[in-house]
């Protein structure tokens, strides 16, 4: 049965961790954005690396859409369509929730977010597991790991607090879809609600959504 | 006063040299799309090399759109604003009559790229020349022009031909912005003509727009 689970939450919570033990408990297709096809993995060096003010919200927005719909039908939908199980780190509910929390005008980025999602993407994940770390512990985390790939983090924490808050908020406008997971436990324990959670939907039980 | 033109037209019909004498002449900013500001020239890159079915014309779309808006922000809207005109090298009737004119579902397309420049750019330009040339002419052109930017000429005659009834098309449903200028003449008779109808606009007589 072909399903798509998304993980969602700030850098550093260990949604990544999360989502490569999920794929190898399921022997699933794990993917990740921006990236997760050649063209959107190029379109990824381009968003995540050099100054936080390389590109305007808006900018932003629209290169984060064409890297989903190049990974959505090159990798997500072929998969999907050969019955396989696709696990993806971040997907469209990263995008509502960044571009929702940047500056002044965040409901009307949040508006333009979703009017591009319906008209180019159009399709939800099955189920999203968000793991929701303290976000002073994520960013530390997050910045030791160093690398070129910070353009968020050099946002600060009080940036990952406001993420933290969005990603709480749209799960609880989507309960359904959004399982919202504790992630200030050891990764062994979280991966096993995780998992546990992840068979339910796969099995058709209607707990792995709530 | 500012003034924002535009030149339009396929691939080898001369617009990039008429842009080129237009600016000169009138001391202009000349800039050009896909580019035009650092960001949307790496993106530009991601568009104009390699295979022509390296992206769909969905995410085609959303490229140029996010190369637009760069281009957009930091370059033709604070040159504007400090009352400089403005003379691009293609803009949106591009991406409309490109995209319109792709595949089984041009129309579709087409309500796609007017729908996401409604929302993300917002602006058309005040005077914009199709420098309208023979196909099999241009196309001539364009190849032996050679280098690496060659994604759309390898598509063909027939596709220059459908982008020239585009082009056409276009003009005929805006006939007070697009201006169809003979490009089957020398560059220096085609620049007469240009110039005479640019600084007509600039001095606001209306048959710089007819």
């Amino acid at each position: 049965m072909s399903l798509f689970i998304t993980f969602e939450g700030i850098d550093g919570s260990g949604k990544s961790t999360q989502a490569r033990l999920l794929a190898a408990s399921l022997d699933a297709r794990l993917t990740r954005e921006p990236g997760g096809s050649p063209g959107a993995e190029e379109i990824r060096r381009l968003l995540v690396q050099g100054d936080a003010a390389r590109w305007s919200a808006e900018t932003e927005i629209l290169l984060f859409t064409a890297a989903r719909r190049d990974h959505l039908e090159r990798t997500i939908l072929p998969a999907l369509r050969a019955g396989e199980v696709v696990v993806c780190d971040r997907f469209a509910d990263s995008t509502r929730v960044y571009q929702g929390t940047r500056g002044t005008d965040g409901a009307g980025l949040r508006a333009k977010v979703d009017m591009l999602h319906a008209a180019m993407i159009g399709i939800e994940p099955d189920l999203t597991f968000i793991i929701d770390t303290d976000p002073a512990t994520a960013l530390a985390r997050g910045q030791a790991r160093g690398g070129a790939e910070d353009r968020f983090e050099s946002l600060g924490l009080a940036f990952q607090q406001a993420l933290r808050t969005g990603f709480l908020a749209l799960a609880a406008d989507h309960p359904d879809r959004l399982c919202v997971i504790d992630g200030n436990r050891p990764p062994e324990v979280i991966a096993q609600e995780v998992a546990q959670r992840a068979r339910a939907a796969l099995s058709g039980g209607s707990d792995g959504r709530t």
